[in-house]
């Protein structure tokens, strides 16, 4: 458990929306700079050699910026880079196996997308830190994901929920306020910066936004 | 490294071919009497649960049989389940990450397609336990790989091994005994097994033409 954490605008960086390795880090060094406060990196097109190029180039950006880090499903990859930690879905190794693996003060969020999933992930007090929950609206960017919950549906998994809850799925500038009245920790992006004509503005201005709605 | 394994019959186990979970534990288990030597379990389509779930089942059969269980890419799920090591190609996690991870006992071995990656490879030594040298057929089971070798280009790289190496892609019943002239220390196979109307019989019929070329 990692003993201290900001959920507040965590960033999704799927390299391929940015345009690839190099753009990756270009992205994440503004969306840093603008403000984001966690990145993961998801990139399910990829091979497991260019998640590990790309997460050993990310690691000093992120810790430069004290944000800690961490891996979608790939577990080795987390430890072979050594990074903060994963965000596991409900289709990946189970979150106690994975905190074995990783150790006591790793950072693993475990992805839910309804109540069922939610009171589940109760008995993981102890083994995982945070929820990440949705998809709130349809998203293309994740194709196998579960059906939209929907601010109602979101509103019920945050008041269930026994840990800090990010909200993901198909958040964009234009509707970050409407989410933020579900009461999450915090809200989760892919291409409202991935594919931003300037990340560094869109991260701030989306934490201007949580930051409004948090008070 | 691994004190010692026996490439001769190289099981690649594919869960999607033998028809789900529970026919992937009878094929291992009829292909193990049959005289496979070595089990890898290859699931690209599965997610890291069904990975983990399946690999969990068919450790205690591989262990009964005193056969190596391998997994495929997945330094994270052979981790979880105590696996004896892992198999990876050459876009996966770097062999010295996926040595450092899995510690100096694990079995680890390397995808090699050409002659040069054949060469790289000798830096390896100390490292990965075997190479796997394919494809030498053209073959549908797996869709991301190389140009097939051919037995010269087999016959070549196995010349070339500084490491005990075993042919891959395309090996059926009708072609092994050409394949073993390219002297392999053995063959792998995949659908020639798992789609096998008896498993059990093919694994014997395969061991016994690849012990008839080995003398």
């Amino acid at each position: 458990m990692r003993a201290s954490f900001d959920l507040s605008l965590y960033l999704v960086l799927d390299p391929v929306q940015c345009g690839g390795h190099d753009a990756a880090l270009t992205v994440a060094r503004a969306a840093l700079e603008g403000g984001v406060t966690l990145v993961q990196l998801r990139a399910p097109e990829w091979h497991k050699r260019a998640w590990f190029e790309l997460s050993r180039a990310l690691l000093p950006i992120t810790r430069a910026h004290g944000v800690p880090f961490v891996i979608n499903d790939h577990v080795d990859v987390a430890l072979a880079v050594g990074a903060d930690g994963v965000h596991i879905g409900q289709r990946d190794l189970p979150a106690d196996a994975a905190r074995r693996l990783l150790g006591p003060d790793a950072l693993i969020g475990l992805s839910v997308s309804n109540l069922a999933e939610t009171e589940d992930a109760a008995r993981l007090a102890g083994i995982v830190d945070y929820l990440g929950a949705g998809p709130v609206y349809a998203t293309p960017t994740k194709t196998d994901a579960s059906a939209p919950c929907g601010i109602d549906g979101l509103a019920t998994i945050v008041a269930a929920a026994h840990l800090p809850t990010v909200a993901i799925g198909g958040i964009q500038a234009h509707n970050a306020a409407d989410v933020m009245r579900a009461k999450p920790a915090g809200l989760a992006v892919v291409s409202a910066i991935c594919k931003a004509a300037n990340p560094r503005d869109a991260a701030a201005a989306l934490r201007a936004t949580i930051a409004h709605a948090q008070i």
